[in-house]
Parts: C-alpha cells; structure tokens; sequence
C-alpha cells in the first residue's frame, strides 16, 4: 500500500528541515557578492522575506556582528504584512559587519491561535487544552520565580476540566502570551543562507570638503620648486575657507625619461619640472618623496601641522612608473614590456601617457607586485596618511582592488579611497562595489536642469545609494569644462553651489576660488596647466570667490541636512533655467531649499512650488525662508513664491526655513 | 627602497588573476538561487557585465550545457556598450541547463588597436611591430594550410623594415584580425564565479487549454457514483470545445470519519458521497482508487481514451489525509499529533478542515513521510500520468516542494505541476520560484479595467515572468466569484474571453459553459456543491456557451499570437468599462485586437486608440479587422476607431488584423 523506497538521502536537505522559509533578505548587492556601504553611526535596515504555512506563528530576528566579535546581536523584526519582515541596527565601530536572518516557530503561539479559532467555530478544545497545558508545565521547568508560578498555575487551570470555558481566556491571556514567546518552545529554527556584508567606513568616506592643490607650485616664483616647508603657508587660507581635508599632488621623486614639457607637449626644455605623476627615478619611487620637496621628515611635519588647522591630508597615490622607476631594474617581470624588452608605455584609448610604463597586473610575478602596490599603501599609513585619491583605477584589475583595499581596511579600518575614474557608467559602479569610499563622477559635466536632475536621481536610487558615494569636484587637474571657461564668475558661482549643497562630499582644485578659467582652445585641458610647469599664486593675493566658499562650508557644517542621511528633493520651477531643490532631515528639524539660476549670463524670474505638504506647512501659514549665503530673509505664503536670480550679483540661495510661530516678528527655527 | 614583504598568499586569489571582470549576468533569480525558467523551443538571452580597463580587447561567450551532458555549449557574445555584453541560445530539452559566462583577452587585436593609435599619434612603432610579429609566428605554429601561409607571410612582412608604413596596412589587415581572433593568443581567461540555472519545461507547462470535473458527477442521476467508465463519456465533448488537458477531482477512496454532508455543513447523512479532498479509507490511500470510480485498471483506460482524443490528463494531489488513511496506523510518525495521541486536523485560519488532518512535514519522520509523498508523485508517473494539480501547496513548507518537485522531474522532466495557491503574493511568487511549473492566481477577483491592467503588468513584468506562470481559471470548485453570481451569460462570456486571449494557460471548471452560478447566498461557494454531493449533468443537453469557448480555444491554437512568446499590451480607450488590447508576436506576422465590454449588464460604446505606430500601419492606410468570434469585417483607418459592445448579443471582439494590400476587395493576411 504505502511506498516504502528509501529516502535519497543525499537529496535531502541536510538538517531537520523547517516549515519557515527566509529568502530575498535586503540590502544585498548582486546577491551578496558585494558588501552594502555604511558609515559610522549609520542605521542598516534589514528586510526578508519569512514565509511559511498561514497557521504557524513565526518570529523572525536580524543578527549583526563586527568582524572582531564572536558574538552575534540579536534585534527582532517586525512583520509588515505579505511575509515581509524588517528590522534595524545601528552601526560603530568601522570594518565589517556581518549579517543574517533567522526564524522560528513560536509553538506556544501558534498553538493559542489555533486553540482561538476552534473556540470561535464551538469546536471540542479538549484534547487542544490538553497540549497547551503540557507546554506551559515544560516551560516552567526552565523559568524562575513568579514566572515559574504562573506558567505552572496555567497549566495547572488548563487541566482542569471543572473550569470549563474559563480555561480559554486562561489561556489567551495576554501576559501568557508573553512569558511563553520567552520561555516557552521553539520550533523549526531556520536561518538564511548567507551571511551577508556591510562594510562601515568612518565619516570621512561620506562626507567631507576638500581642497586639491600642487605642493610644488607654492614656492616664491615660477622657477623655484615649492617644498612642503611652503606648502604649510597655504593651510590657513584652506582651512579658514571651511575645508577639511587637503588633497596634494603625488609628492614622489619625478622621471627624466620622456618627460612632458610645458602644456605637456613635446619634450621638457631645461627646468621643466615634469608631470608630478610620473613617478620614480633614481631617487626613489612609490615611497620615497620627491627631494625638491623635501624629505620624509618635513612630509610628516606637513600633516602634523594640517592637523593642527583641523586639516586631513590627503594623499595621492597613482599605481604606474616613470621609465626611471627603480623597480624598473629591481623587478623587470612587474612590467608590461614589447618583443624588444622595453617597458610598455601606458596605454590610452585617448591620451598619450609617454612618459609613464605600466606594471603587469595579471604576468608571472604578480602576487609580488601586488604585495608590492598593497605595501605602498601601508608605507603612508604608518606615516599617518588615511585619505587616499586614487589615480585611473579603471586601467587596473578590478581584482586587484578588491584585493588590495580588503588587505589595506583590516590594517587600518580608518583608511578612505576616492577613486579617480572618469570611465564608463559600469566600470565606474564596479570600482564602487569593488571597495572604493568614494568616487569622482561626471558632475563637471552635468550643467542643465534636466541633466542635473537625473544625474541626482540615478545617484540617490535605492540601489546605487547603497555602495555608491560622489564626491563632487567642479574642476580636477586634469578637467575644465567649457560652462566655467566662459561663464564667468557666475559659473563658478553656481558650480561651487550645486556641488556643495547636492553632494554630501565635495572639494575644488586650487585655483577655483581665483576663477581660473583659461583653457587651451579646443580642449578641457587648463592653460599653463599646473601638470606641467610651477604655478605660484602669491602675487597680490586676488580674494576671488573665497567669502562664497567659506559660507557654503559653513552652512554645510552648521545644518545636518546637508550631512549623510539628509534627503534631497527636486521641486517644481516654471523656468527652465531655474534649479529649485531642498535637503531635510528625516524629522524636519532641519530643512533647507537651494535655488540657483543656471544660466550664468541672464537675469532669471521664476516661480517656485514650495513643497508644503512634505514640509507641513499649513497652506495659509507665513514662514520665513532665510538665506544663508545672502543674509536676506523673506516671508513667504503659500505654495509658491517669486524670485528673480541674477548672475550679476548672487545666481543661487541656500534658504533656511523658519516656520512662523507666533507673530510676524516671531520667527523660530523650523521644527 | 622597495617594499619585500611577502605576499599575503591567503588573501590573494587562487588562481592566476584577470584584469577581466565578469559580474551581473542575468536572468539571475535572488542571486542564483532559484532557477530562471523556460518551455522546451524557448531562447535564453543572457546579459553579463563584462569588465576591464580600456585598452584591453576582450572577448566574452555564454556556455551552457543541459544537466545529462558534460560538454558546455560556447555562445559567442556580443558588446552593447557600457560593458554590458548579452548572447542568447534556443534551449530544448526539458530539464535543468547550466549556463555562466566566460571572457579573456583578444591579444593580438588588442596589439593591433594600440599600434593603430600609435600609428595616428605618428609615435614610433618599430617595438610594436617586432611583437606583432612575434604574435603572428606563434599563432602560424597552430594554424594548418592556407591560414598557416597567410600567418607566416604576415609576420614577415611585419618583420621586414625595408617595407616602412606598408607593415602598418598588414597588421591592420580586417582577414588578419579574423585569423588571429581564432589562432592568436588568448589571455587572462576568466570565467563568472556561479553557474546559474535555467529549468526547461514541456509546453504544457506555459501553454494549455485545460477542464476541470468530477469524474464520479458522470453517473446517470445524482443518486448513482459515476465511474471512470461513464467519465469516458464525457471526453468527446471537451474535445470538441477544444481543450488540451483534463483535470480529475481527486481520485482516491474517501474517508467517513467526519465525512462531511451538502453544502459542507453538518455530518454526512446516509448515501453522502464525502469530499474527495478526505483522501483515504480502509480501501487505500494515496496510490489507489475509489472502488466506487473503479480501479486501476478503469483508470488508465481512462487516460488512454482521453489520450487518443487529443486530451491528456491532470491528477489533484492533496498532500493530507482523512482519519481513515492507512498511514494513520502503519506510520504514526508522519502526523501532527495533540497531547491525548489524536491527530491534528488541518489547520486554517479561516476554514474548519474537521474531515482530514495534517502530515507532520517537520517531524522526526520528516525523512521517510517526504519520500513516501514523492513515491505519490511517482507512482502516477508510472500509471502515464505527467500533470498534477497541487491542493494549498502553502500550506506545506516550501523546502519540502523545492525537494520532491526537483525529485520527480529528476526522473520524469515532462512532469508539470500547477499549485493551487490562493495565498499572499509571497508565499505564492516563493511556491513559483520552488519549481511549480504553474499558477492559479487571483485572477477570479481582477474583474474592472483597472484591476486588469495592474494585475497584468504584474505577471508580465520582466523579473515575476522569469518564474511565475499563471493558469487563468474564471471558476474553480472553490470559488464562484460574485460577478459571475450577478452577470449572467454575458459574464460567463466576459471571463472565458479574459482568461482565453490574456492567459497563455487557462481553464474551467465544469459548469462553466452551461453558465452554472448559483451560489450559497454571501459566500463564493456553488450552491449545492460538487465537492460534497453529486451533480450528473445529462439530462436535456444544454448548448451554453459551448461554441463560444471552442471558438475561444480554436483562436487559442491558430494564433501563435496567443502562445507564450505573444506579447501584450493594454491601449487606450474612452470607457473605463471597455477593455482594448493586443497580442502579437514579435515579427508582426500574427497580430490581434481584443475589445471588451466588462459591464455585463450595460451597452457601451468606446472610442478605441489603435496602437498603428507598433504595428507599422501608416496613418492614411486603410486596414481591415476580421472578429474570430463573431465573424465580423470591418474597414478601420488611421488611428481611431469607434464600436458598440452589446451584452445581450456579443460582449467582446478578437480581431485579427490584415492589412491592406493594394485594393479595398484585396486584403491579405498581417505581415
């Protein structure tokens, strides 16, 4: 009758197996192969998917732990309707975290359930009465003091058949209910498969202002090679500008071999002092300091004096060679080298890297130079650098970087990696999920409303946002993008405002304040481009834009809208050339709206729709919006508001809302 | 100078770097850890991101291989920018394919593109060319015949100086590059970490026509149990109204211990027939038959007649038992048990299930009770049975499913299985990705426009149409939905109309066609329902809407348009009631226009968008729609057309569109 084929037993799932299913648990990147991206301080949610037979109470919980801890966390979750359940933990100590889901039945509620419902439909509850009883008499045994009573008085009431009905409100009681989710039997425990991944960055990684500048350039005059001794003369001015970190040129000894000339054409003539990321020669390479700058020692008293202004050195690090590089003869096998044995110059789709050779990521002897490369990052940590900008790591393996940035973070969990990628949208998403802190992006060329506004959506989606952080740099070395070589003091206006206020990191390379815009014709390529040639900027000191950057930092240190966490909003305009957006908190305590006219060249009027509703503003309520960056303060009703924007004098306000509270003249911060 | 510590070999990865990265290759269900499904005939199309610093000219192919065969199949891949790569290949055997992606370096083209740019930079290429050369006497080595000439002869010329730029024009050479893409070197092969997995069925999975009945509601009077002998009588006619698939309540002895009497109320009275769902008795279980439908032998008679009318025959599998189930005694293990010993009815939050009780999936037996319930499966495979209907597979656990489910096709890959799941979205998109060939879905409740288009756009969406197959019943033995209850025939007609053209699987259930729709007064539940007495319907033959449904069916088999691969889309229409939709294959060849009234009880007129971009009908072309269903002609021009849609008469239109050839008497067929 019955069949009676053994199991195959190797079919079968290995353990008991469980009515509960956990799948689909979130965040999860490319089914867990990536790490999710926290900063300190930061909460992760954690959704899944618990599904199982309808009568069962289940009971799910997140489980977290660091890296270093053997103990896992255990936090509740919450069901919120059609199997999906979520719950939420806090974030410290930077490095890994993992996490995973667990599930099981509470028998004794389910049991209560199912004994519920047969009292409803009159249904004999006897032998149901019977089972609850042997439930709480077992719990008791493993409970203590008046906990033990009850659960033993229960059982003791349910057993007795003198009670009647009375035994069920018994045992539906509520606090019941409670000490037996605590005591009482557990069943069908279950866990998902994995054990996913979120690596926690400190702040920095997040949020920051930075300011890029060429060590080299700070000396007396355009022949003399600027030393570090000089490059401290220029902390104060970037640190009074609200700055916190400063990002320098690679600092390393410079190659003679097929070094660029001025406007990097042709050859260098005497006393051009070569491309800075041409690195190596005979006195030194990835580790050494250039000797015109100075030495190991004045590098380290550069950062302690940074850090004194509350300045964080940033450093450079670009992973190719000078033909001149020692370890050119030291480890011939590390380069890429033609039929004839010479080294391969790098190589470029678009640009002629002549003076730089590339190493050979994936030849014979690449797990020494890859300890190699991971060594250089180490060697400036322990002179006490944790910011690092990171030269075209789209040219190199992305394995590589996943490797090395692992290997780098679990010495120094503190370290930061910008990633210099202006690649193609996957690559760049790539190196993101590969490890990298944060990226450069194609901000400098997002200019329109329509552009800025989409580029804005991509970067904060559901999914980008959880490995994916900008920082937003107006200009590099290497970009001057046509809106700022012929907008005038406006654009630069304008693009230190968007970038400063759209992205929770932001920076500009020396010269910006100055409105430096002059270009070779034809090109994004800075004249007299600072690659190339020493660019003092003493002279009489031009103050340039400084006052607007030092506001902006200010405002962008003073309101947590504009930290991580702080939503951004895109709202309504009826002028096409007018930007209109806000950043809040997430309890609106904190609420500001940025309007900027794009077009550096005309005066614009617009019509904004302030979004009230989000906001709660009453619609026929006064509020004040006051301008952080202008000082001008104005009341406004309603839903919309008129401005007129002009590039002549201030093209962009950061408003703060102050929501009315008594009187007209009785103004109080929003919230 | 140089760093020397060793490298950290444990970290490193195993085998010999790439600078090749293979992420993201879809479809990929939660990761891989569900199958990606299709029906035997059906192509893969397969999307990777295949990654790597620029210079690099990397090649990529899909593999795959179906489970019984050890050679992988190579699919070359081809680039559509940004990195993303995507192939596709026709699978054709039912059963479990491998398929992942693999990708290495091109080397002698990407020499080729440097030398090119080195070329255009006028650098000089004399290295270069002494590498190429190289490349090209290694590759002659492995090439035979006239490509070993062409081989040689080009590396000569590449190594001979006295040619100058004419080498340039040799290794540039389009016949070289193709040459060498087969014989050249290729390097730094990778291969993506997973092997994901598609799960092929038979068509009958995706596709199908089936009706449901009550083999024992054949006798002659509703005293007499019918026979699988008198059921025979019925297949005539369910062929002629062009089903493909017979579903069988179930078949098994019926228990008495709390048999249930009419209408589900009460206990049984003498002559009661019980619910064929309270499987088992003294008689037998699982794996026999109601002496009162016959035996064995009569069933696969049974399936034999059905199969030589062209119907092939679907079982119920109820995974539960009544009391009286020989397993109660033979293997007490395998049922939930109360504390006083007795077995656990089947517990529901809303239904009182006191006639069977519940199989202990989780228990101690759980090993023996699962291959026993697969031995069920099997044991109708051997009787030539291929098509199952699963009673609330949520009910069991989902572990337990994707086990036996993958058990049974292991042996049998033509199994097709249809849950029976009208529980939360989840659980029943979960049930799908565990391996249920297909879905009865909410559809008896989707009855206004609106509902329709979101419910569609649901199931056809790119991620749920992965896994998730539905089969749209208007009807089944458990639901009589309330607009069948008040529409009359022309909601008998609307539903069939809806389910036949919008589902590439359908079905009813008996009754159906004779407009049956009498229900227990506030429920969905037949009056006087099959599941609890017997409903012989002989008597005065009544027509029904019989020829509407083999109409139905007939434009179902003609129209390749209504077979999986169809597409469909929802268009415009002035009348929230008028539903306007198209189905077409992707070449045009087969097009049709679907209109529905879905007020059964108003006429209604609507204006109709005519989607003629899609279907590249220019605007002043005059075009001809030909009703399937009530053989009608119409003239249509341009992209507006107006009908009436008249209840009493004919709710409902599928036009086949002809397009007009060169005269109004001269119309061909679409495409």
């Amino acid at each position: 009758m019955s069949p009676q084929h053994p199991a195959h037993a190797d079919t079968l799932p290995a353990g008991a197996p469980s009515s509960i299913s956990i799948s689909d648990v979130r965040p999860r990147l490319e089914g867990g192969r990536y790490p999710t991206r926290r900063i300190s301080g930061e909460w992760l949610g954690v959704t899944a998917s618990v599904l199982h037979p309808e009568p069962l109470e289940a009971r799910a919980a997140a489980l977290f732990r660091h890296e270093h801890d053997e103990t896992w966390q255990l936090v509740p979750m919450k069901p919120h309707g059609d199997g999906l359940w979520a719950a939420a933990f806090q974030l410290y100590a930077p490095g890994r975290y993992f996490y995973t889901v667990e599930a099981w039945v509470d028998e004794f509620a389910t049991w209560r359930e199912r004994l519920r419902r047969a009292a409803m439909a009159g249904r004999d509850t006897e032998a149901e009465l019977a089972s609850g009883a042997a439930m709480l008499r077992a719990a008791a045994k493993s409970a203590k003091g008046a906990v033990r009573l009850a659960l033993q008085k229960a059982a003791a009431r349910l057993a007795d058949r003198d009670l009647g009905m009375a035994r069920i409100h018994t045992a539906l009681d509520g606090e019941l209910a409670e000490q037996m989710a605590e005591h009482g039997p557990r069943g069908q425990h279950t866990a998902y498969e994995q054990e996913l991944v979120v690596l926690v960055e400190r702040e920095r990684a997040a949020y920051g202002s930075w300011y890029q500048f060429f060590p080299r350039s700070c000396g007396p005059d355009e022949r003399t090679h600027g030393t570090l001794r000089d490059a401290e003369q220029r902390l104060d001015d970037i640190a009074r500008m609200g700055f916190n970190t400063v990002l320098l040129s690679p600092v390393h000894p410079v190659g003679t071999t097929n070094r660029k000339g001025r406007e990097g054409q042709g050859a260098a003539r005497a006393g051009d002092p070569g491309s800075p990321w041409a690195i190596g020669s005979p006195e030194g390479g990835h580790t050494s300091i250039d000797p015109r700058l100075g030495t190991l020692e004045d590098f380290e008293r550069f950062t302690a004096a940074a850090r004194e202004k509350g300045l964080e050195v940033a450093m450079e690090i670009a992973l190719h060679a000078s033909p001149d590089h020692p370890w050119i003869a030291e480890h011939p096998g590390w380069f890429l080298r033609r039929a004839d044995g010479s080294p391969q110059p790098v190589d470029h789709p678009r640009q002629a890297f002549t003076d730089i050779v590339a190493f050979d990521f994936c030849g014979a002897e690449w797990r020494a130079l890859w300890a190699a490369l991971r060594d250089v990052f180490l060697f400036w940590c322990a002179r006490g650098v944790r910011c690092f900008r990171v030269d075209h790591p789209h040219a190199k393996p992305l394995a590589f970087w996943e490797w090395v940035l692992a290997e780098v973070r679990g010495k120094h969990p503190d370290a930061v990696f910008l990633a210099e990628s202006f690649t193609t949208p996957r690559l760049q998403e790539a190196l993101a999920k590969a490890g990298f802190s944060q990226m450069l992006t194609y901000f400098p060329w997002r200019n329109t409303k329509q552009e800025l506004v989409e580029f804005f959506a991509d970067l904060r989606s559901d999914q980008k946002s959880e490995y994916f952080r900008p920082n937003l740099f107006p200009t590099t070395p290497d970009v001057l993008p046509e809106y700022l070589q012929a907008g005038g003091r406006a654009a630069f206006l304008v693009r230190a405002f968007l970038a400063a206020t759209l992205g929770d990191s932001w920076g500009v390379y020396s010269g910006f304040e100055l409105g430096e815009n002059e270009a070779i014709p034809g090109t994004e390529e800075y004249a007299h481009s600072e690659k190339f040639e020493l660019r003092p900027r003493r002279g009489p000191q031009r103050q340039g834009i400084r006052e607007f950057i030092t506001r902006l930092n200010a405002v962008r240190r003073d309101h947590p809208a504009l930290q991580p966490g702080g939503v951004l909003s895109f709202h309504r305009t009826d002028n096409g050339s007018v930007l209109f957006y806000s950043r809040r908190t997430l309890d609106l305590r904190d609420v500001l709206l940025f309007v900027v006219n794009l077009d550096p060249r005309s005066v614009e009027a617009a019509w904004l729709e302030v979004p009230i509703d989000e906001l709660h503003i009453p619609e026929d309520d006064v509020y004040q919006v006051h301008d952080l960056l202008g000082d001008i303060r104005l009341h406004w009703q309603g839903r919309y508001a008129q401005l007129l924007l002009d590039p002549r004098t201030l093209p962009c306000h950061a408003f703060l809302l102050r929501r009315r509270v008594r009187s007209e003249r009785d103004f109080d911060y929003f919230g």
